[in-house]
């Protein structure tokens, strides 16, 4: 068992880790050379061109000025400064409330943190229940926890009336973010200016009909039922084919200019490549030859395909955007159902054009609802197997198992740097590695689950994720078995010695998870302001691949906040915040340092560096609330547990309360709250139109709908802006008109932020 | 342990009392003097007014034509003899689809008996485990069912390949079922004529504004936001004082015309009556007069109540009838979110005028919330400790225990027929009446948690009911403990633990519910028929208060189909069949005679006597067959407990896909027919409205729509029509037309059925 020197020695560790990489973070931010890998939300935005204003030529790539190194940890007043206004027009309300769960967390522990150290650590300290027991080994941790009181104790009293006031506390924190988030919800979506999505409905299933093609049926089937506020509609194209095409095409021209830079730089040998597998097989060619032959050969397919896909009616498939007159046709149409069969004509609020996932829109709803059965019992198994690996990797990872596994290690191990370096770290790593593969088996998951848009997909896959972390990380830790085992316990015990069982295994893992947010939390998130990987990327392909200035943009790699991976585990933190606080409340002090720290960092990373793949409007607020709500109950099934095996059976009545309460407390918020999340309310809608139509009475509205629901590869976007911005139209398009479709002037942006987010000392000075 | 000679008796006992009450029904119907308790639908529906054509004065009360009574049976096929459509045409389609869950019963199983009884009997019975097993005592029952199969026999195959056809069959008769259901629905909708409700939406939870008045509000708010549909309004009043006013008034206008009459029979005395309680205390007083004063008292008291109502602003509740142009508008208006906070302007379909329930009309929403937390764990407490009772009196109601506590009847309890009938029949009927308290509490319970109509209150107390039933009737009597027992175990136990317990239980159950059958199943159906309260209150009412016509019509107690106690009894025979067609296969033909008796009976019942209370078309079968299936799912986990107690673990995932299966057939038909139940979808109403717009341009619908959501009290009604038809307008009710109340005015009777349910022999000529 873990003393208190181990962790003090893991805490030096990662506190010193987190510094390292504050300071190269320091450091290379002021690298003009770097400021596409740390500010290029800010390059995206339009507001800088180029790091360079003046100077020497050395200038460009290092920063000399000694000044601006002193300061090194200016960037955080910085990152704080930008008001919230400013940030939601900056980086989209999303991000705004995504910042807001770490405040919440704040919100939460800093009060229950305070309270805890001033009734339970005294509390829990003068008692000796520990000492009593000699046999069992504890360390002085323990004595802070309620381990150290005797069995049958009154003093246990302080516990129940603490998780009364956790209860309490969290609820209210709750309800109060709940209504400030759905106000600022609100007051986004009044303040947005006009964008498609307001005036369209996506419409799916629609029914097969022998005499119509697609597009007819639609026009006729909203003509007579929206009467009075049908517009136009767009047919979707099955065109994964064709955006394979253009990706590959893409890929090959990467590799022409990669060639092309070469043979500049060395004019004297013209470069080869191989044809068969990764370059590295088959016969020796001229490369840029190769490539462009390649290029042209794609490029025809990939006409006749454009062409296919727009003349062949089978390549339309059953689903189609309708847009409508105003706002207040399209909520109507969103929120209705259509027809007596309530598996056709499905029509749901359209997101975003950039939300839309494509390949999903065609699947049929016997289809969907099979699917769904498929992952969930597939998501059990994943759930419930995929736990071998990690506590088999896990046993090795204690000592005794090291020792008995690799006998020759044995000196090294039992060298006392050593030995507490693998018992602070090592399980905490090894738990990291397989999270972090995870992500991508759920959202391919929620992919197959047949959502229709990125946002959602999201927060599917966020839920998987929680689910998982839930069972195999944090229930894992504390029963410390295999899944299987797991299941296997559950299922043979009782509904009332479940939570005895895990109740009583907390405060035991407190060290555990104590080094865990260390090791995740402190030195994780020092590393994601670090982007190492994205530097290496950016510097590689400015080498190999950047010629002009829209290449170097391209090569940038902004990344984004990754709602279905990160969210979940800001919720493991507030699950272990809560279920530690009337346990092991010395937990709680590393828990705040993460929300704090966090904050700052995320803040800093949302102002320069992360590009927004969508806008939501906080549409994931609801599943954090539930999530937070679910942790609160789960630390109040533990307490109970844990407090009937201290021989306080009598207990279990006062707290079966809380769990009462706060779930009433979560009907009430889903029914009060949830709502303005999902529907959109007709006043909103008409007042906004009234609005619109006053201010600009003669507005083309058809015009500006035109083709903004039409697959990006069909469209010019960012990469390939020219090459098909003008479709030829075999009359399924009315309207010529494009929409700009720059991402950067869809959001409103009335003047430059007076705070930047870059510190206002850094020697970037920026075009404004 | 009943024998099979018990259950021979206690099924002849049974038999004759069905057939007793049978004969009492054939002889008692043909007699002109009960016409009106046994035909009241008939009168109801204006297609009888008189039992008596011609002939003798003692013809008027007895029947006197001797061929009549010979064809006692014949109502038998004159209720199967009217087809579906005039069915519904005469009783609605809330009766007929209740009819169906009966015919639901024997198409599920009809076929599930016949394989029973071809496969698993013939397994069942060639075995001799119970035959060694020498200290059980057992009868030849137990030999037809699953304990007579020796621990870990391959005979069981039999059993498991029987629960999946079981479980296929099911499903696919429900599947059919919804399909049917949901098409009857849809062309019931579809045919209706014009009904306000149609064009009505209940708006609920307005909230206050300082500077209007609630009906200008909402005049105001739906002129903006539904500018082109908005019709008119009706505000909602607390009339529930009035509405008390007005029942005593009634009341004491009742003892009047009982003391006119006496007196005109009796002209010699003046009839007195005491002024105190129930007339038996105080000062003896000239009854004519007191109830005269008394009425002109409440006359005046009523008269000021009613000018107070409608002058009062305070009377007005927060809420009101919002009516639109045309069924699009109020579709669309429905089921939409008006505002940003979604606790007010909360819209739904106003439910028919006469399905209201007035009083919830203005329950804030912050207090439903509450109120259904309160009623959650109200209900939670009735479940689990009400049982109390019942177990004491069926502990007594076994023999020893009579025995014990009253031995000076053992001489008399020893006889052997007073001995199998005490064992018999006993518990089913301490059961039985237990269950007739029941579901006036359930009802108020519903009714305290805020619905607002009849047909929502009947649903959610059938919900309560069912669930009721299933634990203190179902469990309760195969686990035999009382409910507080019951939830100890299950807390105690583990959740593979409490399948086990039960399904070990239940084959030895068989034959308590095999009596329970025949008592509640067949004496019960016989009873229902016979009617006896309502003839003899009839028959009361009709020699004390009747003076005209119209009190005769009142008289009538037609009485209705109680849905919210009669189905959840009818899925406890779904329940008992699905578990014991895999255990028992004995007790299904039991099942099978109650379905088909109870289906004859209550067509019978539903064509003759039922009056219809509201029509919510077809609205409670979603919750039917979710009740069916939650049946299923039980007798799968109980047949999967009880084959793993007879050393059949590995059977567990075999069987253990049957209820993932069928939880997802569940989820599948909600997605897919349950919205066909809760919406409207547009494209009907926009076809009605079409179609209704060219066959009458000129419609006035604003005058058709007036006054027709009026509190009852504020309109003509049946009782009291002339008396307030007129009501006085202060600017609050534009229109003073009025629409017919009459109940049967409202539904379509375009001729008389051919089939009029009375068999056609009978000597009661009808007025055609």
């Amino acid at each position: 068992m873990a003393t208190i020197s181990d962790i003090g020695l893991s805490a030096a560790f990662n506190v010193l880790t987190a510094i390292a990489f504050l300071l190269a973070f320091a450091f290379l931010r002021l690298q003009p050379i770097n400021d596409r890998v740390y500010f290029p939300k800010w390059y995206l935005r339009g507001m800088r061109d180029n790091p360079i204003s003046s100077g020497a030529a050395v200038q460009k790539f290092v920063n000399l000025d000694a000044r601006s190194y002193l300061k090194f940890l200016n960037w955080m007043p910085a990152a704080l400064k930008m008001p919230q206004d400013e940030l939601i027009n900056h980086a989209g309300l999303d991000s705004v409330v995504y910042l807001r769960i770490y405040l919440t967390g704040l919100k939460i522990f800093v009060p229950i943190t305070a309270l805890a150290f001033l009734v339970l650590v005294p509390v829990n300290w003068f008692n000796d229940a520990l000492d009593g027991m000699k046999k069992v080994v504890h360390s002085d941790i323990d004595k802070l926890s309620i381990s150290n009181i005797p069995n049958g104790s009154k003093r246990f009293i302080a516990h129940l009336v603490m998780a009364y006031a956790i209860t309490f506390w969290t609820c209210y924190i709750l309800l109060k973010e709940y209504q400030i988030i759905a106000k600022l919800r609100l007051r986004f979506l009044a303040s947005e200016k006009r964008r498609p999505d307001q005036f369209t409905v996506l419409v799916r299933n629609i029914p097969q009909d022998p005499d119509e093609s697609i597009s007819e049926l639609v026009e006729h089937f909203f003509l007579v039922n929206h009467p009075d506020n049908y517009l136009r509609h767009q047919v979707v194209y099955n065109a994964n084919k064709l955006a394979d095409l253009v990706e590959k095409k893409k890929k090959m021209q990467n590799w022409l200019d990669y060639y092309r830079l070469k043979y500049e730089r060395n004019p004297s040998e013209r470069p080869t490549t191989k044809t068969g597998f990764l370059g590295c097989f088959g016969s020796k060619v001229d490369a840029i030859d190769y490539y462009k032959s390649e290029i042209e050969k794609i490029g025809k397919e990939e006409a006749e395909e454009r062409k296919k896909v727009m003349k062949d009616p089978k390549s339309v498939v059953p689903a189609a955007f309708v847009s409508f007159r105003s706002r207040w046709g399209a909520a109507v149409c969103a929120q209705t159902q259509q027809t007596s069969n309530p598996t056709v004509w499905l029509t749901e609020w359209a997101p975003e054009p950039r939300d839309v996932y494509w390949n999903n829109l065609s699947i049929p709803f016997v289809s969907l609802t099979v699917r769904r059965l498929i992952i969930a019992v597939a998501f059990f198994f994943l759930n419930f197997f995929y736990v071998i690996p990690i506590t088999f990797v896990q046993s090795l990872a204690n000592l005794e198992g090291i020792e008995k596994a690799l006998p020759f290690l044995k000196p090294l191990v039992e060298l006392p740097l050593i030995k507490s370096f693998i018992q602070g770290l090592l399980p905490g790593i090894v738990l990291k590695i397989f999270l972090i593969v995870l992500p991508t088996i759920l959202m391919f998951m929620s992919k197959f689950e047949g959502l229709i848009s990125q946002s959602s997909l999201e927060r599917r896959s966020a839920s998987k994720y929680y689910i998982f972390l839930f069972f195999n990380v944090f229930l894992g830790s504390v029963i410390a078995g295999s899944a299987l085992e797991q299941l296997q316990k559950y299922i043979h015990m009782s509904a009332n010695e479940i939570p005895k069982l895990i109740g009583f295994s907390v405060p035991m893992k407190a060290t555990f998870f104590i080094t865990y947010v260390m090791v995740d939390g402190w030195a994780g998130v020092a590393g994601e302001i670090l982007r190492l990987k994205p530097l290496i990327f950016f510097h590689l392909k400015n080498f190999f691949l950047v010629k002009t200035e829209k290449d170097r943009e391209e090569a940038m790699d902004p990344g984004s906040i990754c709602f279905d991976s990160c969210e979940p585990r800001i919720q493991l933190y507030f699950l272990l915040g809560l279920v530690y606080a009337a346990v092991t409340p010395l937990l709680l002090p590393f828990i705040l340092v993460f929300f704090g720290f966090a904050y700052v960092v995320y803040r800093h990373q949302i102002i320069n560096v992360y590009n927004q793949q969508y806008e939501s409007g906080a549409q994931f607020w609801p599943s954090v609330h539930g999530r937070i709500i679910t942790a609160l109950i789960v630390s109040q099934l533990l307490l109970l547990g844990l407090l009937s095996t201290k021989g306080l059976e009598e207990a279990t009545p006062v707290l079966l309360v809380l769990p009462v309460l706060t779930f009433w407390f979560f009907k009430y918020c889903k029914h009060r709250y949830e709502p303005a999340f999902v529907r959109n309310p007709l006043q909103e809608a008409m007042r906004k139109d009234t609005l619109e139509r006053a201010r600009e009475p003669n507005f083309d509205l058809k015009a500006y709908l035109a083709n903004s629901y039409l697959h990006p590869v069909f469209k010019g976007t960012d990469h390939d802006d020219d090459r098909y911005s003008t479709v030829d139209d075999d009359g399924w398009m009315e309207e010529e008109v494009l929409v700009p479709t720059k991402r950067h002037s869809r959001r409103t942006t009335p003047a430059q932020s007076k705070y930047d987010g870059s510190d206002g000392l850094s020697s970037v000075p920026e075009k404004s």
